[in-house]
């Protein structure tokens, strides 16, 4: 799904990661008092034919603050203005599994407001192999530019596919003979679960948890072995536990 | 370690787990236009001999910018203010190991500044049945508010020991035949280590890893098993899985 809207990146991480990748960009800001560490950054962008504009630290602060609504968030001295990212859709990661000869892998989010948590869980996705990260349209955080400072830049190496029905995508990765594993209290235990082959990891948001309606379709409900007082892991430790255990099953056969 | 100094805890996860665990507070502050679900906090405080003060959110939200030094975080109209956190010592630790008849587990931190990624490294040994987390006294972060916030309350729960030296440290816990481990580059598989028994694992900072002095005491390395371009996970997620995996082995066995 392609868009005109603009958007930014931020942090020298974030921004290297999509000119590495070559992303398409509008335009790269410096801010201009800073001269260390920043070269390989500033090639990039040239390499990739990227204008690249030095200007004050004020200017930064205010686009930055603009796209988060957050102020003094660490920038670095470095953003990328980037097309708004692009939604991928199941067939690019349907596609990718088969590039990569792999059972699909998918991770889909229930109800994950906080960008931090949405952020770190592409990261952990992309580093554990995962073919595509469902996003729901509603209740939901986008890959807005904190969401992307989160993630590292690894939304550009892993499909981002937006529904506007996680139950019914779930009806229909399950037509497809992909197994749908729903990761919330009471369930199975996680390292006593076969998540071998074809699946969709569902992951609920930390207090609510995933909703009834995708409780009730998915196949099987794992739950994280617990052993201390509190009761919960936070959403993005709880995803990369439960990503792990499944790629470390995968990888053990 | 006692003190006299007094912080404060604030959100209502934080502050229901410490009135829970019965911790020592001082006073509890409940922000005068809330109503609802707050009943249970007021009455474990009650319960606990604590006084409740009703107060406009203007208070609150000074109290929290005091302490944590940040604007507009989301304090849920109730703080508690305490004494500091008591820290622990390698006994205390070694006690509750003894009383739960496990084999010694505990997680060390090496330059770990981010309150928010300790919080929730705290929360999760204390799900995976750690014995205690080790915090170096320079170059970490300690147990502020805002890593109280993350750890939702998990610190009442578990040791919290500050070391002068961690790599001392290393040799103090493998006199006591306890297996060190240290997460970084370029060591053996994750999923293909033996973690079972006494053990304490060493996690480093995102950016930096473990120090040079604390890789060479550690008996082995491991690494956390990537498939992806990113090439780090960040330090919360990293602890996670990794004390995930140590405690699957031991309860696999």
């Amino acid at each position: 799904m392609k868009n005109n809207e603009m958007n930014i990146l931020y942090g020298r991480n974030p921004v290297r990661e999509a000119l590495r990748s070559g992303r398409e960009a509008d335009s790269l800001y410096i801010q201009d008092s800073i001269e260390n560490n920043i070269q390989e950054i500033i090639g990039l962008a040239k390499k990739n034919q990227i204008p690249v504009k030095k200007v004050p630290k004020s200017k930064i602060d205010s686009m930055v603050e603009f796209e988060s609504g957050e102020k003094g968030l660490n920038h670095q001295g470095v953003v990328l203005k980037v097309p708004s990212v692009s939604y991928s859709t199941l067939d690019d990661a349907v596609k990718l599994a088969e590039e990569r000869n792999e059972p699909l892998f998918l991770v889909a989010l229930d109800g994950i407001e906080d960008p931090h948590n949405l952020g770190a869980i592409v990261r952990s996705a992309e580093i554990f192999g995962a073919h595509g990260v469902i996003i729901p349209k509603r209740r939901s955080a986008g890959m807005s530019a904190t969401a992307s400072k989160s993630a590292s830049g690894a939304e550009e190496y892993i499909p981002i596919i937006k529904v506007t029905n996680l139950a019914s995508f779930i009806d229909e990765v399950k037509e497809m003979g992909v197994f749908v594993a729903c990761a919330d209290m009471d369930g199975q235990s996680l390292y006593r679960s076969n998540l071998k082959g074809a699946m969709m990891i569902v992951i609920g948001s930390e207090g609510q948890g995933v909703s009834r309606l995708v409780r009730e379709r998915s196949d099987f409900v794992v739950s994280i072995d617990m052993y201390g007082h509190i009761n919960s892991l936070n959403a993005s430790s709880a995803a990369a536990v439960i990503m792990y255990e499944k790629k470390r099953q995968d990888m053990m056969k």
